[in-house]
């Protein structure tokens, strides 16, 4: 086989094999098809797109070029859930404990934060000692012992992912959406969960910005589990302001530990409610939505999940001590409150792209991937859409490291509110479900 | 500067400008771009096309990469051709000393063939000792003495379109108009002609399959020449079959020397007076068609023609008897005649591309760039289109290096054929001209 043909055909927007598509990720990742070739395949793909069978048989070949996860000597049912990201989105360290808690097996990978996304391993690496970069054995004995790990990618599954990601990177092939659910499936198929709930994200906050963009990218992903075998099921939501009340990583961890506590902000655990019931309803753990959102409840109100964070922590080599106590988490010595300048209105709306840009100027993330993290920074609303706020009534604090870069930092943030004199509603958003 | 973005822009299918092509092509020559995301942007082109503006601008970037000829020290005007290519077609050989005789300057560079496609360089020599490589000095020199020259492509002229070339060769890249249109013209304004007149062949023996796509290509040439402040002129023309009667690197030569002896195959005369007609009248070296026409012919039969061609020969180091005496040639032991085997009918077709492939099969041209070329083996068709052949009458020769390979073409030349029982015509095919 030779790629020049399948760069043609694609160009001309022909469908490949799946004999095809696996010789071209097993000859990329073995470094004998040239980036250059691959760089040409992938535009063309951007440009003509993949049909079901074509996504499907590259996920399956990623998934091919490394090792894979093999849960079946596990007593639970093991699940995995995936969310395309969100400004604030902390609810993996709500959800994993809340499932683990309910008898399932819960092993989540996650990416660290570059540019506007936070990663879910470095608001985890706030908390001290916290180690995300176990390898496969000590993985797979945490699983056996507690039912459920907060760990980062392994390099020894999907390789391919990595090399073609990279390519991508610099050719502005991101955005094919093929490759997007690809990418994102391999990973998930190789960590072996049989069920699968995908959290697709749209609008001003999220990656996809429209509805459409986010539906078709959770229909190729839902296809893509399905075609594997697994239970696979996509929710769709809108995420125009920031999720919950916090961004930037010790102030997500409080508030994602707050939310097991029973006093978190209520869109974070309707979210967590929404996702977990998703889960144990495909896994078949639950008879119906009723009883699966009185039994995560219950989990909450308990306290159980809440005390399977802190064994997860422990396991991990972090404090667990944080769970009940979290001013153990890394603080900051400057918190500038943000007030409401105008008359009494309304928030019309809160720019979750600004925020998290303020945030980033905090410190609180990534520029390139080499910079360096700060874990007690950020930015915590304490006005979202369609509160009322008075004259000096807080907007937001900022947890900065100086007063300068606090005081630079409310100047941008206080442009990412937008205002109204008459009371603002927020968007419901019917959830759509697809598949499973 | 950084190309991710114009790679980006251009996926999007906006304009770049002139200063961002520029630097692409400049960066990419000094290999600070790497192939990869040359290839991807190459891709993006493939898909989204370039403007007018663009398509200029990537030329002229081609041309600065590389020296240009100045001949604006020379008495004569200076023109200069281009063809597409097509199977059988050595009308450079017939054109260039023709106009030479007529007081032109016709500095001709061509290429070598490869796969279908004949190479004028790999047919000139098969004159024994003929020359090719002249290099910058010794063509100045020959053009100020004789008028003209018949030489390969400078490689000090556009760097730039090699190096674009042998990306877009492994990348399905190759067939981006745009970027036909700027390899073909950054070589004709980089080799100094004022005048330029384009030849583009369509149908199933030419580059263009069909004639909206040639069409296309002449206005994409056309538009550039002018933009570059060129005299420029595109003739389309149809090509079904092959161009003369020969077809095989020795053949096309004395094909080439016959008809500039006013004994050559109709349609190649007719083709050479109609460029040479246009090159004379966009030069103002003529006042009118009738006038133009009427000096070539009297250059051919007055001799002229021919003893500019044996100039020429003589000046690159070639035996310049071959002119007077086309047997010194190289020639084959072996002709084979093949007959029409059927009843008295006519040729309704002639196919090109079957015949080419006899022909490289023969050993006249070079499935990969480093085949040695056959100078003397090839085909003479006896019969072309429109043409009656009763049983038994001659279909073509076959001139190869022994019995075996003979027959072989023998069978496969037959399928080239296609006949009718009524009387075919020659389609006609208006001639269009673009541009000038």
């Amino acid at each position: 086989m030779n790629i020049l043909p399948l760069i043609e055909r694609k160009k001309q927007g022909s469908e490949l094999s799946a004999d095809e598509l696996s010789w071209l990720c097993t000859e990329f990742v073995a470094r004998r098809v040239p980036d250059y070739q691959m760089a040409a395949w992938l535009m063309a793909v951007r440009w003509r797109g993949m049909t079901a069978a074509e996504t499907l048989a590259l996920t399956q070949a990623m998934v091919a070029s490394g090792a894979t996860l093999d849960w079946s000597d596990l007593a639970r049912p093991v699940v995995d859930k995936h969310s395309t990201g969100g400004v604030g989105d902390k609810t993996s360290i709500v959800l994993v404990p809340l499932l683990a808690a309910a008898g399932l097996a819960f092993v989540k990978m996650s990416g660290r934060g570059l540019g506007h996304t936070g990663g879910t391993l470095d608001k985890l690496e706030a908390i001290p000692g916290f180690r995300v970069d176990l390898d496969l054995a000590e993985l797979r004995a945490q699983v056996e012992r507690i039912g459920c790990a907060l760990v980062g990618q392994s390099p020894a599954l999907v390789p391919a992912d990595g090399a073609l990601y990279a390519l991508r990177d610099v050719t502005a092939t991101v955005d094919a959406l093929p490759l997007i659910a690809s990418s994102i499936m391999s990973k998930k198929l190789a960590g072996g969960a049989e069920t699968i709930v995908l959290d697709v994200k749209y609008g001003s906050g999220a990656f996809m910005p429209t509805v459409e963009a986010a539906r078709e990218l959770a229909r190729a992903m839902v296809e893509i589990g399905e075609g594997a075998g697994r239970r696979t099921r996509a929710v769709l939501s809108p995420m125009d302001q920031p999720l919950g009340e916090t961004v930037g990583n010790a102030l997500e961890v409080r508030e994602a530990i707050d939310t097991l506590h029973g006093r978190g902000p209520a869109d974070l655990w309707t979210l967590t409610l929404e996702l977990g019931t998703h889960l144990l309803l495909l896994s078949e753990q639950a008879p119906d939505v009723e009883q699966a959102r009185a039994r995560l409840t219950e989990l909450r109100d308990s306290g159980a999940a809440a005390a399977k964070l802190a064994e997860l922590v422990e396991a991990q080599g972090g404090d667990p001590r944080v769970v009940d106590d979290p001013d153990r988490l890394p603080r900051v010595s400057h918190i500038r409150m943000l007030e409401h300048e105008g008359p009494e209105q309304w928030v019309a709306a809160v720019d979750a792209h600004a925020v998290a840009e303020v945030t980033l100027e905090l410190g609180a993330g990534r520029r390139v991937k080499t910079d360096p993290v700060d874990p007690a920074v950020g930015v915590r609303l304490r006005a979202k859409t369609a509160d009322q706020v008075a004259r000096g009534e807080p907007l937001a604090e900022i947890h900065a490291r100086t007063e300068g870069t606090a005081a630079q930092a409310a100047e941008r943030l206080r442009q990412a509110f937008r205002f109204t004199t008459e009371p603002a509603e927020l968007a419901a958003g019917e959830k759509e479900v697809i598949g499973g």
